[in-house]
């Protein structure tokens, strides 16, 4: 099978024009087919505020309500993902910014309420791979934001890193599928204070031996039940690290694979 | 040659959201290949003294600052499209929301300072109609949003009608070409007056007549200036009317032709 580079970027490389710049160059780069994922940062949070729309948190986590969800679909779906693929087109990578409604990509289910309702918050149901697949074999490279749609002409907000395991579950069907989480830190971490204690590889066992020394915990917990979740359905390797893994000199990053 | 529709729509019908339900109907029981184009409307206007950024206009028309580019890339290719993308998803049509951007679709020129400055405004140069073809050949109908690129990372504001036009001129080297320009009149008047004086066919002879007697006169000018420039370069014909045209039984409206 071809191989395919599914590569995900957070909030801090989208709010640093510089790091933004220098990130594209280095996507633009990549060898061989790729799709982007963008999340979105603090624009949106500060464009809301603006807008007099206060962001509502619980535990820790956004509800999206329809103001918010309107912001969120100006500021992911327009300003971040249009300006991101006009500067892809000036360093000659022919990309097609999208959405999970455009070409009906991503279908979701808007959360059910229980205990919490996060209002317009959407879980990946169904990914159309072989439509994101006609774009890639006429030379497009797919830039997705974190907006689903429940099929019904609802937007749906929904985590960039879900939609960038989801989407590359459903690529393997087709491709080689690698993930690249670019974020903050080199890589998973020994020790969270020794920002070069990258752990460079991590399979299933080395992962349930990391989870029972408790080295993984907190915010990188869901991440790398994710990243288990994507191996286990079909994609080959997942890395984590930041984006200069992104160059072949480097490989102080994470490795995941099965 | 196979038959394609352009369609575009302006403001009052983005801004009636039963209109633009009714519309956006009418637009997918449309038979064959097809392309939608929307102008913006008074949204971005709003949105923008929402967040203290004053509209500048000069001699009637907009001038695209920086801050008002921002907002135009939110509204018109975020909120407007994305969510007439997700309405489309839900009546069956494959729609895929465009800029000129993405897939390097549209390459505009910003318009030289002369007397007036607009800023961040674009004049079409190139239209790659064989990509926008890949779009079509795969059975997705692109939603054209009226921002376009230099191609060297800058988005551009571009005026909705002369993208339709300029898409159209360009989709005629493959398709027999028809536009459908849907706006608040039945038609071309004879009579300002009387909304039913519908000049129901305009040829080049007709235009030049209408031209002496004075009926096509302020905004209609450059309305049937740009159909008569995209008639004489393979566009076969342009009907103007409100958006009933789109239904079979209807023919009170202006059909324009060479």
């Amino acid at each position: 099978m071809e191989k395919l580079s599914i590569v995900k970027i957070g909030g801090n490389i989208i709010e640093d024009e510089n790091a933004l710049n220098n990130f594209l160059e280095l996507f633009s780069n990549l060898d061989g087919k790729k799709i982007l994922v963008h999340g979105g940062g603090k624009r949106a949070t500060a464009i809301a505020s603006k807008l007099g729309i206060e962001s509502k948190m619980v535990n820790g986590r956004r509800v999206t309500d329809a103001e918010t969800l309107e912001v969120i679909t100006m500021v992911y779906g327009g300003l971040v993902n249009k300006n991101m693929v006009a500067k892809l087109q000036a360093l000659n990578t022919n990309a097609i910014g999208l959405t999970g409604a455009d070409i009906n990509s991503i279908k979701s289910e808007k959360r059910p309420v229980k205990e919490v309702d996060f209002g317009f918050v959407g879980d990946v149901k169904e990914v159309a791979y072989n439509s994101i697949d006609k774009l890639i074999q006429a030379d497009f490279t797919p830039v997705f934001c974190a907006i689903t749609h429940d099929g019904n002409g609802q937007l749906l907000n929904t985590n960039a890193d879900t939609i960038t395991s989801q989407v590359a579950i459903g690529m393997s069907h087709l491709y080689n599928t690698s993930i690249y989480y670019c974020f903050e830190l080199n890589g998973v971490l020994k020790d969270i204070n020794d920002k070069n204690s990258v752990v460079k590889h991590i399979d299933s066992k080395a992962y349930q031996q990391l989870l029972d020394e408790g080295i993984i915990a907190d915010g990188m917990l869901p991440k790398l039940e994710n990243c288990f979740d994507a191996i286990k359905n079909g994609v080959k390797t997942i890395n984590m690290g930041n984006t200069n893994m992104l160059t072949k000199e480097n490989d102080n990053f994470t490795r995941i694979t099965l």
